[in-house]
């Protein structure tokens, strides 16, 4: 099977509506954008053994590697449109390709995104870039760099779940029907309430790397500090049972791949969010404050735990 | 070094104009598309050892990386504005980044597309994809699918010189000022010629699998035929020299790498045609005709040619 005929096969297939002029299968895919709106652009690469264990449902490797982009969408309160792939592949087993392109359509279909183009080469490992493009009413992307001091931190969902999954996984423990492991084959990009965020939040970033590592990002580009309570992190029952109470908070904080979106907004919108969040039926949770300073600090019942390594969460002997 | 200090050490450096809100640094990029114009999207990924020789410099690989995209964008007649790269490393050696990013700027300014965006990430092999975003006037974009018959078919340049310079660097007989390597390292994208064809060619291709495939490809798309004299197949001195002339047909033929443009139009339009070759420098030449029918017909002084293998030029015993 050559390149044009692995294209036409298992990636031709994408709803295309009035916005795509042309789809896969011409140099280059041919859109329309619409007039009043910016485009938002993203790029997310995911190699296997690198970002998700070798064995992997090729299904849930299509899924995730759509769905890590539209959540970069999400957190700039965009809408997404249109997508192109650029596969890299070691061989080019049929029965593999199905059921990722399955997995990839699955997560494009469920958010109206088509799929216009893409490239499929030969390599030593399977590497998977999605590019994303989407749009925002122009002017109004919520960005990293406008959190006020002042302003509430606050979390979607549970955060943890999905690095609580993927340890189970390379446990060999992963049981497909655990809400943990589906947190990390299937992470549902917040598309929704990014836009809604649109006007009422500050600023927004998706937590791909752990909370304490992308709310430190959110943070340093708006040149602020945060003081999170600990005690206040979301952390799902399942994720307490299967790891504990410390457990489960090391989790959350330094264990990534959750996709929830982590953002700053005005104290006074503190019921209107609240009101959204029943709306949208997806819990946010406010977990700190934003002040003047650098970095994240944590305390845990007001008592300060003490952060010596970004994206690693250290409790100090001298705050036990 | 981190992805983080990566990215803003060697990749946060592009000049950005007013069509661009935000660049590298956020979730995603946020980009202002022009009323009245199509937005096109092209991805190619390329992967050491497998789309070029790991021993070429990393500086060539950067340029060839943005070039072989750009001339996606040159061949639906577009403008290219935005890029994003997706970097796949299986090292990270600063020196080689460096080489890297001048070439990839150098390939990006040349044809004043800003990097907005990119993800880099650690595998087993460099592999290396860029996606450039472009306009062109709305519903004017030059597709595969609306060559004519009766339709004269064109390419730009010279054919075949890039394969031979492979052919040089492959056999370490690669010399740096021979312009055969050249045009292999530093392809250069026909974006103005892409341009100045909206409204005067039919359909267009790039030429990176070779002249008989990709012009195979551009008739597929439109269900016609042609029949191409090889002797007006444009080829080089300096190619005829290096590899005779069987040889350098064969590569012209058959070896891709020259991001040419083949195109087709009326032959009302020769007249004005030559006038624009004139105009921008550069030489396009008639190298036959589109008919009724399926496939690429050659012939060589009126004699037929065949060829049993697309992408493999095959001269049969019963035409000699």
């Amino acid at each position: 099977m050559d390149e044009f005929e692995l294209i036409r096969q298992f990636f031709s297939r994408s709803a295309l509506d009035h916005s795509t002029r042309l789809g896969v299968g011409d140099d280059g895919a041919v859109l329309i954008p619409e007039t009043g709106r910016d485009l938002i652009a993203v790029v997310d690469t995911v190699v296997d053994d690198v970002h998700f264990p070798h064995q992997l449902d090729a299904a849930d490797i299509g899924y995730r590697a759509m769905a890590v982009n539209l959540s970069d969408i999400a957190a700039m309160g965009g809408r997404p449109r249109w997508a192109t792939l650029a596969l890299t592949l070691a061989t080019a087993n049929t029965v593999w390709l199905e059921k990722f392109s399955s997995g990839i359509f699955s997560a494009a279909n469920e958010f109206g995104v088509a799929i216009v183009g893409g490239d499929t080469t030969h390599g030593d490992q399977l590497v998977i870039s999605v590019q994303v493009m989407g749009d925002v009413a122009a002017g109004s992307a919520l960005t990293r760099n406008a959190v006020c001091v002042g302003d509430d931190v606050y979390v979607s969902g549970s955060i943890g779940d999905a690095a609580g999954g993927l340890q189970l996984i390379q446990q060999g423990l992963g049981d497909d029907s655990s809400r943990l492991v589906q947190r990390f084959c299937r992470p549902r990009a917040r598309i929704e309430l990014g836009q809604a965020l649109v006007g009422l939040a500050h600023a927004a970033i998706d937590i791909s790397d752990g909370l304490l590592g992308d709310l430190g990002k959110l943070l340093k580009a708006s040149s602020c500090a945060a003081t999170i309570e600990l005690a206040d992190v979301p952390l799902s029952r399942e994720l307490r049972t299967a790891f504990g109470d410390d457990g489960a908070l090391q989790l959350a904080m330094t264990g990534g791949d959750d996709y929830e979106l982590c953002f700053t907004a005005r104290p006074e919108n503190a019921e209107e969010l609240q009101a959204l969040a029943l709306a949208l039926g997806i819990m946010i949770t406010r977990i700190g404050t934003v002040e003047e300073g650098a970095g994240v600090r944590c305390q845990q019942g007001g008592k300060p735990v003490a952060i010596t390594d970004p994206g690693y969460l250290h409790f100090s002997e001298s705050n036990e």
